[in-house]
């Protein structure tokens, strides 16, 4: 029995085919101390058990986006060992908080495959879903990713390639449990500002900056337990005259800590309509960004709305010099210092 | 309304104005763990549980400074975002021990305002106060910055500076409820010194040395949701011909792991007398200190005195170059390398 | 009283002489969460509740070598801060499992002293022992290091060398209690390959790299609170025109981290029969390593085995360059870029 286990390369994987990811992680208060000092979060219902608890919660869940890194980061060794690229995000749904102590289980299957004109490649789109020890989802989302095959000449099916959404509809948005009791959260963030007080097409550019050092990224990226090896691999990086590459769920932890400044008042993140890696960011680098009201959502409830939100971060560049190229549909033209361009809806109390 | 807060300005403070801090914070064994990982502390009382108890405490109180930089990190985005430097601290108290679990809201008065001759600054005197979930304060301390002022041309009022003084009186010293049993310290660190065993006057230079790395303070910063420019923006750091400066607070702790050797039987911090920052520090520089016992002080107790102490800390030197010029109350005169002038009060068994 | 403690030199060690090392101390899930951040650890046991209540455990013990490297850390201050250099292990034993909340006590007894031809330093062999706050004894271990004299002129006494297994005879390794539902581990690591698919000679060369960061080592090595110079004191590191230098522990947790891709369903580290830290790591280097199966054991149980295992270490080089020397009783010759050479038994289902 072979023990060298290389990942599933573009032939590999089969539309419909359902993969169980190894193994389940508990997530606990120290994931969430690391998450902090890794990422400088300071989300109001995440950083003090007494916030959430005024906020209606019996505790303080975890913070959004070390639940999607983590259940992300069990999906590549089986997804993404063999990606040449990220390609994209769609549908991600925060479906119900995740509490230190949770345990978290990820499956994922196959949507759609297409073979790439060259032949040494192919496109992979997978849904992967989280679910905890109860058996109760908290986390999906759509992927595409470019995977290498093994052996180009391998023969591969006809395209599938599923139709997907620009973002989340709203009557798929998960609300979750928010009682009146949110509109107190500006008694603990000292700032005022709530669903009424944002507009379309405000732009707020977030006062913060962060330089990432390789030790951070490093540690937040075997937080999450992936295993990819353009993160970790120095000595081949610098063979291939490149650099370790800074994990993009990295990059998202970063920018969505520094919009707290603007956006005190999001309680979290209800869905990411899409996403995209821009260009990659390497230690050393400093990360700013800036954030564009899409939209305001009306919920249908009267203590909470949705903001529709693009938060574009650049590297070693101004939050003010960021512009927000029109996406309409097609995939929009950066400049070569943008890293993320994320599209995402939260929830804030009106 | 406005989302791009950029914090006060000298004269957007007035004296007697009071600010509640965002948000409170709850502290836990992950935070302890990620301290004891980034400072190397090894306090007898907060190491074990085991020790704690012999100590005569239900269980292991958090590190005093992972709870100084915790509650002052919350202060900064109201008072000090725009501040050139941070001038001194004065009666700091450690009121009462703070445990995993508990969360820290802190709240500060606007003790003093005077206006520097060049008009472009102003020194801000301060009072913050951390209390805990019941409401019982946990750790007060005075601090003067210096701060921008956003108009050079902005009338600001006459000068108000409060009386400090040089060392918290005896009288005010948090003794806390030691018991008896304290004195079974050196049956834990295998060291017999206790309070009979120092003499003011006396000098210790304690043997370790650290190089803080770029990520080691970046991640200690951030865990006190400490949000100033200064220490994370290494981008607006180049341009200006500097650095990141690593904040004084992570010096302070790296200082008081290093005194543990010398100091073994320490039980905790009362007070902070005095203390500044006195050259910076960045990435690649090693700290060493050494201390000398100021004075001894009678607490009026059977099982537990007094020492008061001044640790300096130096930046690529030894310790045993450190010179301790007259502080008499006037600001002493140091060497370049120099980092750190602290004089404290610990509480030692007898 | 003299302050400044400058460790046991090799005279001041006598055979029979008994330390314990201070202090105690409490490891929790934070340390668990930093663990993981540090090494990528992936041991399916530690890393989820539900596997660990799926694999006959109430909770997930605590990973292997974090108790080791912990209750290693507590030795050097009274054993090895004044050492030139740590030349080997051997009989270490994980005695029973350790679990967030349990306190370490660590004792150890000099079992052989025996100077040097130069007169300059001598060798002197421990046996540490490591117990919980119960009593329980949950780990032990020779090891044997080189240390300097105070004085080269001071009388030794005659030469006691104790006698070293090569290996833990097989009646001696704890083989914990583990129950017949640790079979079910495949099902969580989505591989099947359990102790009879494992063969003597068998090569698994892992593939995965980690490069080792500045903070990365340091962290690590402040959390196990080992105090030793040579991996925190860069300035003096760079007066002796060298650098700081890795932990040998860190580089490896790293080697097993990695060599869990090839292994996967390991349940835990029964004996560690000897190992050395062949050539220094610092950071920068990228580690990877290669695994031999040397022999497989017949723990005399239907549900476990035993693998004994050779895992070589290499610093900047791939893991398929990685020569397995004989070491048939002598040190092995290795080349420059080994740095570590492991000798350990596994448990894993069969």
């Amino acid at each position: 029995m072979r023990k060298d286990r290389a990942g599933n390369y573009f032939e590999d994987f089969r539309v419909g085919m359902r993969i169980r990811h190894a193994t389940p992680r508990t997530l606990t208060e120290g994931d969430r101390s690391l998450y902090i000092g890794l990422t400088g979060s300071r989300t109001a219902l995440c950083t003090a058990e007494t916030n959430a608890q005024r906020l209606g919660f019996d505790r303080r869940p975890l913070e959004d986006l070390l639940v999607f890194n983590t259940a992300f980061g069990k999906t590549v060794p089986d997804i993404s060992l063999n990606a040449v690229a990220n390609l994209g995000y769609s549908d991600v749904r925060f479906l119900a908080p995740v509490y230190p102590g949770d345990t978290l289980t990820v499956e994922t299957e196959i949507l759609g495959l297409k073979e790439n004109a060259s032949r040494k490649t192919g496109v992979v789109y997978v849904r992967s879903t989280a679910s905890n020890q109860l058996g109760l989802n908290v986390l999906t989302w759509i992927r595409w990713v470019m995977v290498h095959k093994r052996d180009p000449g391998a023969p591969c099916g006809e395209a599938v390639v599923p139709t997907l959404n620009a973002s989340v509809p709203t009557e798929r948005l998960p609300c979750g449990d928010y009682s009146a009791r949110v509109r107190e959260i500006g008694s603990m963030t000292g700032v005022s500002a709530l669903w009424d007080d944002y507009a379309a097409g405000e732009r707020i550019d977030h006062p913060g900056a962060m330089t990432v050092n390789e030790s951070d990224h490093s540690i937040a990226t075997r937080l999450y337990q992936n295993t990819a090896k353009a993160h970790f691999d120095g000595f081949a990086a610098t063979a291939r005259g490149t650099k370790r590459l800074v994990y993009g769920g990295h990059v998202m932890s970063i920018c969505k800590a520094l919009a707290y400044d603007g956006l005190e008042n999001g309680l979290s993140i209800l869905a990411i309509n899409g996403g995209s890696h821009v260009n990659p960011t390497y230690a050393g680098d400093t990360i700013a960004c800036s954030t564009m009201v899409l939209d305001k959502i009306d919920l249908g409830l009267g203590h909470i709305g949705g903001l529709r939100l693009r938060t574009i971060g650049v590297k070693n560049a101004a939050a003010s010099s960021i512009a927000f190229p029109d996406a309409g549909g097609t995939r929009p033209i950066h400049p070569e210092h943008v890293v993320l361009d994320l599209d995402y809806t939260i929830a804030i109390p009106r």
